[in-house]
């Protein structure tokens, strides 16, 4: 008898946009793994599930990231059926390459269970498509939470020519805006901080790159879900909000900065 | 009594790659308007609705844009529960922004139930992450339908430094692999094509970029399923599909060239 390890997308946030395969393997799983970025309404679908966070934790010991293929490898092997959950998709930063990487080199069968992105969803679910005809013909999406990343994947962008989309960048979000000023983005280039979409508390502000460089956006907006997670959208199609925003199904209310 | 339309990703074709929202509104709806991209098992989690095909036909007469907002607008004002169904997400490409324009214009209450993006699902199921430590800090999506977007969404990019996926894009391979190569990116850069993922007759084919530029592998690879949906990956996270492609769970099969 041999386990299964999957690594699934949690979607979002909001329970209701996991797949239903992530749904049922959630329901059937022995172990679950999660992280900080996954909702505790998801976790409810897992049922008699072992739980375990293996989440970053601002300036307290953690589990590394050796130790989480540890853990689902030896999991695997004596037979469970592994859950490695990850907010949004599994193969969208998060590391889910390297676990799988790991997998396949200690022989144990698993499988990808892709999610819904908050790269896509967060944008959209604040009236915001990634793309649209005239305006966008396509996007960029890039982690913001170390510099060394951020910084080569825009400076490598031609200004202005595609939507840009930055997971967990709200704490660089400054300096990503000032980035891309200096590169000679116009300072008018319409810009938005979506905070935690699809939940109940999600909220959003709306503004321009140069306001987004501002430190009155950092004070003055979302302090309510300051420590949700968040996702920054920098383009044309942000102005679509103005029209569609009020309309979505979560409406999300501009929590500071102009509209 | 007024009606609701739903902008419904249906994801990249497995019915168990639906999210559970899409499926229970699938599922309530009075009337479902739907794409070339939904796979017929998507459709039949669609209850007693009414099901309308409104994608495009080549060289026949097909709905318009247009037929199919007032189609939307109307059936919402008779109190009908509409669902717009796309493959994919509804706002990644396939015209879902100018959809909710519409609605919110004509007043018709709406809302945008986020899908699992192909864009990211394809590469994914085939074994690719589309970012990776060390590798690709970050990816860049494109639609390869018309030149006059691909174009200069790729020119836009520098070389080598981000992941490039084009979704629509399969008509075109050879001539969008060929301005890459013109605009300095390495002839070796791996490169894959995923046909149908997450379909029972799912397929890829790896190989560089120099190849996908040439004849033979149009004429090669996947021929098997040449009408449906593919994707093209170009980056160096290509190269993990050589160990993460046999283990998922969708194995998809080198169709032609190289590996």
């Amino acid at each position: 008898m041999t386990g299964l390890v999957s690594l699934v997308g949690a979607g979002p946030g909001d329970p209701d946009l996991l797949t239903r395969k992530a749904a049922r393997r959630l329901a059937e799983a022995d172990l679950v793994l999660y992280d900080a970025l996954v909702d505790p309404a998801v976790l409810e679908l897992a049922g008699a599930a072992r739980r375990f966070y293996v989440g970053k934790r601002a300036g307290r010991h953690h589990v590394t990231q050796e130790q989480i293929h540890r853990m689902m490898i030896r999991a695997a092997q004596a037979g469970s059926r592994v859950v490695r959950l990850k907010g949004g998709d599994p193969f969208v930063f998060g590391r889910g390459g390297e676990e799988a990487l790991a997998l396949a080199q200690a022989g144990i069968a698993f499988e990808v269970v892709p999610g819904v992105s908050s790269s896509v969803a967060a944008p959209a679910l604040a009236g915001i498509p990634v793309t649209h005809r005239g305006m966008s013909t396509g996007f960029v999406v890039v982690a913001g939470h170390a510099e060394a990343a951020w910084q080569p994947a825009l400076d490598s962008l031609a200004p202005g020519a595609l939507t840009v989309v930055v997971l967990m960048g709200l704490g660089h979000r400054a300096a990503i805006a000032a980035r891309l000023l200096e590169r000679g983005w116009s300072a008018r280039t319409p810009a938005a901080i979506v905070w935690a979409a699809s939940r109940a508390e999600g909220s959003a502000w709306r503004g321009t790159l140069s306001e987004l460089a501002a430190t009155e956006v950092e004070a003055g907006a979302g302090t309510a879900s300051e420590g949700a997670p968040g996702t920054i959208v920098i383009g044309e199609v942000v102005s679509l909000a103005e029209a569609l925003a009020p309309a979505a199904s979560h409406p999300l209310t501009a929590a500071g900065g102009s509209r």
